[in-house]
């Protein structure tokens, strides 16, 4: 299922390279239900950065591990960008993957979009161009109807298994807020900290699957529209807000 | 007031530049609280991205100019980026604007965090490096605690004064929710469009003055730490999903 996002339908990259081989160069957009989108701007991404399928495996190590350096989206950024730059290079080496840290703890600790799924829709994005914005999408559904975290690191700093929870919700507010219920930990506890690291090891992993099918051309988008699906933007668990499901705080 | 980050304290531009004079070159770490950062990478980020105080009338147009090509964080970091592209060149203009695109509608659609403040905190901390935190958290701080849109643009596509609304969240859902309800519109019309657009250049000018500030020095930051305030990562609106001032849906 294609992903149409809040405003109108979106262009594939497909669509906007077969677009753009229709129009002249130069000040060249491709227009599409009333929104114009400029063709040399999604091109680049398209062009620069090669994707060579990466190990899953090898992707959540060192998310697991560079958690502990900046943080979630950090993390997830660079356990697929740090690779890229050994096996591809080039544009790679350029980008400033600190730009990421800042969505740690739902951005600058506000509890909102947990900071892997930045990481992982940077990645995607610059990798997958206009098809990273599947991509994102599919990662945010696994991320929202998983039991979270199952990846096992090597040389784990905490030599502890995590309990598992399903957050139902991208929201780092409340899928750390449910771990932390059930686990009985706090949040500026080793614990907390060990179950984000590995959580950002799974977005990180499921991010690389998705961009490997894409890569072969076997990448088919599962999750549909949020936007169309509620008429507005929204995540899916409404009850925990509006109405008799409200938690206690 | 300095942001201390959900695991550690963190470390200024200004602390890490001192932290790097004063360790070795190569694979040279600054550490604290535990927290280990790699100085290469954040002094790359300080080094390359240069600024010139910008006119924030000129970034608040672009950016609603923009909005209607790539929507909300788009518009804000290309609001930003595309004058430094003119005025600085060098790096800017190979940074990939277009992977900021995703974020749109809470990122994807989802609703969460508005696009307009990850296209924020990605170009301050493209410029500013780690001080970017901390403008990040303020303009978050602003968004939430200001009635918008206030921007008037030249050539506006709706003629039209749009409602203004605070939504003392920093979440698209809640935000595009409270001024749905304040203006009678639904999600999928011109005005919303038109309202969501005048705030990404509200957003993206409250950045420019805050890197304005910055770049002569009298930058304080006002807001504080989310997460050393609430003890988790957390919004400051906690009645609005926990307790009796739940809304209707």
């Amino acid at each position: 299922m294609k992903i149409e996002n809040e405003a109108t339908g979106c262009l594939s990259r497909r669509d906007l390279i077969i677009g753009a081989g229709k129009i002249a160069a130069g000040a060249a957009v491709v227009t599409a239900g009333g929104l114009t989108l400029s063709s040399e701007v999604m091109a680049r991404t398209a062009h620069e950065y090669k994707y060579v399928k990466l190990d899953p495996e090898r992707v959540g190590q060192i998310a697991y591990e560079n958690w502990y350096k900046n943080f979630c989206s950090y993390a997830v950024a660079s356990g697929l960008i740090e690779p890229l730059r050994k096996e591809v290079g080039g544009p790679y080496n350029h980008f400033p993957l600190e730009i990421t840290r800042f969505a740690h703890g739902g951005v600058v600790g506000w509890g909102t979009m947990c900071g892997t799924l930045f990481g992982a829709g940077v990645a995607s994005n610059l990798i997958a161009g206009m098809d990273g914005e599947e991509i994102t999408n599919d990662v945010i559904a696994y991320y929202a109807s998983t039991e979270l975290p199952l990846y096992k690191p090597k040389n784990a700093k905490l030599d502890r298994t995590p309990e598992l929870s399903r957050s139902n919700s991208p929201l780092c507010h409340v899928s750390v807020g449910k771990w932390m219920k059930r686990s009985g930990k706090q949040f500026f506890t080793a614990e907390r900290k060990d179950r984000c690291a590995r959580l950002a090891a799974d977005v990180a992993m499921n991010t690389t699957m998705l961009l490997n099918a894409w890569h072969d051309g076997s990448y088919e988008p599962k999750h549909g529209s949020q936007a169309k699906t509620h008429n507005m933007t929204a995540q899916n668990n409404c009850t925990e807000c509006h109405g008799s499901n409200v938690p206690t705080p």
